[in-house]
């Protein structure tokens, strides 16, 4: 069965390729980005400001789904396409969680985003800490891996 | 643009109805729920055991998109679709919180899920709380709202 999604709005960032752009949002808190949500879903948007934190969901429009089995960005080791946060995914959604700053009618000031300019936006939920924060939870592999540059050949 | 997705595999837990499910995984910590991965795609499950929560992406394939503005069940004042985590939405992708207990094979066992039997899965990545974890978020409207029972007419 497909199921059919579509952009809702589109995200403007100041990393143009890949290698630019950090690997996790909160490796490069400090980067901005503006979520234009397109007019016909800007009435979603009421009361999004009372929200210091958001998701975003995108779609990963520069990867494509590969091998089951590779080498993240973080670590030297393969693991599964499940227990890493990789673009090239069976099905290429995408997550982050940036700071909102400011909401000017349909658009969004937000920093903390790790994404490429351009990429198209799928669906904002609010990041709610009794539901979302998990301080109990494993690190798995990240355990000890800091931000580094991308190797390159892992896409 | 449209986006085609398609299912990786598929949830089986104890709410067969939209009643009977919880509105937060975390106000039913102990709700337990079997993740199925169609075989194609076990492989990329290697390592997932490392990680103690997992995010689930799944698809609301039992709710329509409807109302941009509408009541959401914890509360009775309606908000914009985009600051609730209400099913209806324009992409109907939902994400949960799981804890992970046990793995065999292509089947994981988890705890904390909130989402209806049979629920369509999307994607698996490793919840990391270095990433993923913000105790100084705002709750917005969700502060002081407790769980309930899922107010009748808002679906």
């Amino acid at each position: 069965m497909e199921i059919n999604i579509s952009a809702i709005g589109i995200l403007h960032t100041d990393h143009k390729t890949k290698d630019e752009a950090p690997i996790q949002g909160a490796f490069d808190p400090d980067a901005k980005g503006i979520v234009e949500i397109f007019p016909e879903f800007a009435e979603g948007l009421k009361d999004i400001e009372l929200f210091s934190h958001i998701y975003l969901f995108y779609h990963f429009d520069r990867a494509e789904p590969g091998a089951l089995i590779r080498h993240p960005f973080l670590d030297d080791t393969p693991h599964g396409i499940f227990a890493t946060r990789h673009p090239c995914r069976p099905n290429g959604i995408g997550i982050t969680v940036v700071r909102l700053v400011e909401r000017n009618g349909n658009r969004l000031r937000v920093t903390g985003i790790d994404v490429l300019d351009g990429t198209p936006l799928l669906d904002i939920k609010p990041y709610v800490p009794r539901f979302d924060c998990h301080p109990e939870a494993s690190e798995g592999w990240f355990a000890g891996k800091d931000s580094r540059r991308k190797p390159s050949g892992r896409e």
